[in-house]
Order: structure tokens, then C-alpha cells, then sequence
């Protein structure tokens, strides 16, 4: 008996991996290249396809029905990477043409926090959710937002950049979009080593964070600093953590979720997050909403989650279309 | 030849409207009563019944289709008007049934906003739009969400409470929902007449607004003063359309939306309001969102906007129904 596969491919900054994943969403093989080491997009496609020849053959040329890619600034309309600041192809660059004409196979784009949403919504948390947000709260923070079942895609394609949404009028201004009191400033990875640069130098307690200098405040460098029970590293989770609740209340009054799904690196500081998000959000929400949305974190293992929902979209490439 | 015609009817807080509308959206006959003069909510149903009478005969009761409601609070899913603040008839209201039984006809149910929406679809400036959000600047900020060419429900039916949104943190605190610094704080007519009260004692210019006590300060009073082109009032539709315009730049952030339609008693401010709010929008939007949603009035007629929303459900039974 024949099966069918889908490739899936989830492109970062850094690391790009792969895998050959079964409607199941079983990962038959996987494997990684460094996205840097190819200087230009062409280079890029021939290293993916030099790796995934192998893994190809192995499971049959003629049961691969598509690849899915997510990536940053990916646009499932017109299937280019547009103007990635975290990547280093500069541009538009017309990935999912590329790639279909290298494999002979059909391949559809979509942006990584959009990947992952389907992810979870075909593998994940949210399988039998219609409605419900899927936030990734990575070195930036980035949203998928499924409502009636289909993820929400808007007039030209961009919907769900909820990173960028204001949540401190003239706060914290953007590194990179020069936007003032964002989500993103406050709640991704490098907003929350901001906080903790700040509130190391204003602390008057002793805190671990002192022993390191400014420039090496890292998330990371939080995490473990609370992991070992620093007070003022807990204090930067709980002062991220009603932020992010405070915009997830926003978030709530639009579309009425059943639940919202955080994803990411941020997300293992566990409850030292989730539990100041989860009050603040219901603090901040009218009586009908409260207790009414569930906050929780992704179920799927952060490896596999954008390869899955990558490689989802070939499944469901007639309900998720949506051309403009 | 038959005709088809539905039956649109508008419960506000102070007066129902109700129209004999056909599936271009023409009113054939119309009506209305005080909301206030029927104390119970049975009550209600026979006066809107025996006013409707001799309007069914003449259409002929053979051609009505059926009911379209739309009311505050009005839930689409249970066909039940909930807890409205701004109605007489206190908790749960099974209004969509009892008119349906007792005009022996289909009744929809759904909140004003979003019949509202459903006007702007059919027969408004939305008539080509696949995702755009009506904004309902009233005694109360509402919102009708469309996307993908669809009212958005959400998990439970309410979402589109866009109003009570927060766009300062700790800010003015409402009357009536506790939340501070949200939408409807600010841009409502309510919000509208508490700035101008404010903005008129702290005033050092002279201002036609210290003429009236803070008591007799409205909204009205404020849009008479802005007309004589006295500069606090002006004022204060500066200051409203800012905040207005940085809440809609959000807005725009969660579902790119072709066009942002305001509607409602505010938008008689004109440019006023209009102008600082399209500013205020852009300057909070990431780039590739600049000028590329439309930030427009209603093209409706304000009396007949409601009645026509509501008379569209009618035809849009099925294409609108979004069962939980």
C-alpha cells in the first residue's frame, strides 16, 4: 500500500531543519542544516535538497505529496520571504517558487508562528479547537490566529503580528521597528534581558544578576538566575508575565478564543510566567470572559512543532488557501 | 411574482426601530416605539407585533422571510439578549424565540455592532470587502469583525469587544464595566463628554465649554462648541481621535483588514476626529501596514443602517450561522 508524506521545513535564523512527516504527524526522518553557512537563497535550496535526496528516496519519490515551509516574514499569498529582518537574504525572496521547481513538488509558505498554530492545531493542544491564539515568545514574539477553524490570514496575507501591538503608550521603544511599548519590547526574549539589565541596576537587593555585566544579561542568564530562586530575576518574570497577560486580555475581546497557546524558548520559565500572564489577562477582562479562556503552553516539542505545522499545510492546502 | 422581503428590527436603549426590507436592501415600511414604554420584555413583543401588523399585510405575510434583531448584548448563538447594561429588561433575555413564536416566523438574534457590520456588508462601503472591522462609536464603542467574509464569533459568540480594549494602562477608569484606560473609556460619547469636562476646568484659554456647567457638558454640547470653532473642543476630538487611532493601529495588527468603517453619533465630529485619528493609526503602525487599510465613515444612512444588518441575516441563514 502506498502512503502519503509531506515534507516539512521550518527556516530560522540560525538553524533550518527538516523532516519527512506522515499525516499522523509522524516524523518519519528529520535533519538540520545551519541556514548561515548558504550566502545566497539558490545555495540555500541546493544544500536542502542535497539533504533531503536521501531521506527522499528512501520513502518513496511518488509518496511525497508537497513540502510546507515556515519562516519568518513568510507570505502564504504570494509564497516570498519578505524583508526578513532575522534572515540573511535581504529582499523578497521567492522561496516556495524555488523550491518547487528544485523538488518537482508542490510547496506552500507560511510564516513560522503561523506554522506552528497548525501545528498545533492538527497535532497539538488546540486538535479539536475552532477558535484559539497561538503565541511564540521567542527572541521576538510572533502569533498565529485560527478562528472558525482557519487560520486567519486578512486582507493581504499579514494578519496576527500581535508582537507589535501596543500594550505601554510610549514605552520601551523597538530595537528594530523603532515602536514604542510593544509586546515584543517587553515579552520576547530580548525584551525580557532589557527588564533584567534594568532592574539589576536599580535593584537595592543583592540579586545574582549582578555578577554578570550588562552586555551578558541574557534570558538565558534569567532563567538560571530564577531557576536558583534569585528574587529579582523571579521579579522580571512576574513584571513580563502581567504584561503579557495585559495584552492577551486585548487579545481575548477580538476574537473570543478558546484558548491561547504560548510557545517558545520563553515559555520554560513555567509558572513564574504563567501564573502572573494567566491573573493579569482575567484582571483586564470583562466579566462574560473571565474563566473562560484557557492559557496554556504548547504540547508539542518545540523540534518538532514547526516542522509539523509545516508539513500540515500540504494536507490542508484546499481549506487554508486563501488567496487575496 | 412573489417577493421576498425580511424584517429588520433595531432594539436600542431608548427606541426600536423596525423596517419591511427586500434583498437589495430597500425599506419598504418603517416604524418605531419607545423601548422604554414597555416594561416587561412580553410586553415588548405584542406592541412591536401589532405596529408590525398592517406592514406584513401589506407586504404580504406570505413573502416575509423572517426576523433579523439586532440589540445590545444580543447573542447570536443562543438567540438571547444578555445582562445588557443599556436595556430595561434585566438578565437573560430569550427574545429570539419569543418573537419568532410569536409572529410565527424565523427570528435571528445578534448585537447591534454586529448587524451593523452585516448593513455595511451587504448594502455599505464594504460591499466588496472580504475582512474589514466596523467600529460603532456610540454612548458605547462596539465592533463587528468580518473576516474571510464572515462575522467573527469566536469560541463563545462574543468576540468584538474591541471597545473595552485597554489603551492606557491605569488610565480613566469606566463607569460602568470597572476596567481603566480602555476604548470605550475614551471614545465613546460618554468618554467623549468626560475629556471635554475635563479639558474645559483645566483649560487656561477661554472656551466656550466654561459655559456649561460640567453636569450639562455631553458630547453634543462639545460638537456644538467645535462647530463654532472654539479650540478646546477642537481639541478634545484631537486628543479622542490620538487615542482612537492608536487602538485601531492594533486592530489592524490582529486581522490586516481592508478598511476600518466608523459609525455612530461621534462620527458627526467629521474630520475633526477622522483626521488625527488616521495620523495616530499610521504613526502606531509596523511598516508594511502603512497606508494600506482605508479608515473611513458608514455610508449608511444612520436610521436605516441597523434595520438593514438586521433585515441581512435573514438571507444570510446560512452562510452567517456559526453554531459553538
Amino acid at each position: 500500500m502506498n502512503q502519503a508524506f509531506a515534507i516539512g521545513i521550518d527556516i530560522g535564523g540560525t538553524n533550518t531543519k527538516f523532516g519527512i512527516v506522515d499525516q499522523q504527524g509522524k516524523v518519519l526522518d528529520e535533519g538540520e542544516v545551519k541556514t548561515t553557512s548558504f550566502p545566497t537563497i539558490n545555495s540555500f535550496v541546493e544544500g536542502i535538497y542535497k539533504q533531503l535526496q536521501p531521506l527522499i528516496a528512501k520513502a518513496g519519490k511518488e509518496n511525497i505529496k508537497g513540502i510546507g515551509i515556515g519562516a519568518p516574514n513568510g507570505n502564504h499569498f504570494n509564497g516570498c520571504i519578505e524583508h526578513a529582518p532575522n534572515l540573511h537574504w535581504k529582499g523578497i525572496v521567492p522561496i516556495a517558487d524555488l523550491v518547487s521547481k528544485k523538488f518537482e513538488l508542490p510547496c506552500i509558505l507560511n510564516n513560522d508562528a503561523k506554522a506552528a498554530a497548525l501545528g498545533e492545531l492538527h497535532f497539538g493542544a488546540a486538535r479539536n479547537m475552532k477558535d484559539f491564539i497561538m503565541i511564540t515568545l521567542g527572541t521576538g514574539v510572533g502569533s498565529g490566529i485560527v478562528v472558525n477553524g482557519q487560520l486567519l490570514y486578512g486582507h493581504k496575507g499579514n494578519a496576527g503580528e500581535l508582537g507589535h501591538t501596543v500594550i505601554r503608550p510610549n514605552g520601551r521603544q523597538h530595537w528594530s521597528t523603532g515602536l514604542k511599548g510593544t509586546v515584543e519590547s517587553y515579552c520576547s526574549a530580548t525584551g525580557i534581558a532589557i527588564t533584567a539589565r534594568e532592574m539589576a541596576q536599580q535593584s537595592e537587593e543583592p540579586t545574582l544578576l549582578k555578577r554578570y555585566s550588562a552586555a551578558e544579561i541574557t534570558s538565558k542568564v534569567v532563567d538560571e538566575c530564577a531557576e536558583k530562586g534569585d528574587a529579582v530575576a523571579k521579579k522580571v518574570y512576574q513584571f513580563t508575565g502581567e504584561l503579557l497577560g495585559e495584552a492577551l486580555a486585548n487579545f481575548v475581546l477580538f476574537s473570543a478564543p478558546e484558548a491561547i497557546i504560548l510557545f517558545g524558548g520563553v515559555t520554560k520559565a513555567g509558572e513564574l510566567i504563567l501564573e502572573p500572564a494567566k491573573k493579569s489577562m482575567e484582571e483586564h477582562l470583562l466579566t462574560a470572559f473571565k474563566g473562560q479562556v484557557k492559557l496554556m503552553f504548547s504540547q508539542l516539542k518545540a523540534s518538532d512543532a514547526a516542522i509539523l505545522g509545516a508539513s500540515s499545510m500540504v494536507w490542508n492546502l484546499k481549506t487554508d488557501e486563501q488567496p487575496d
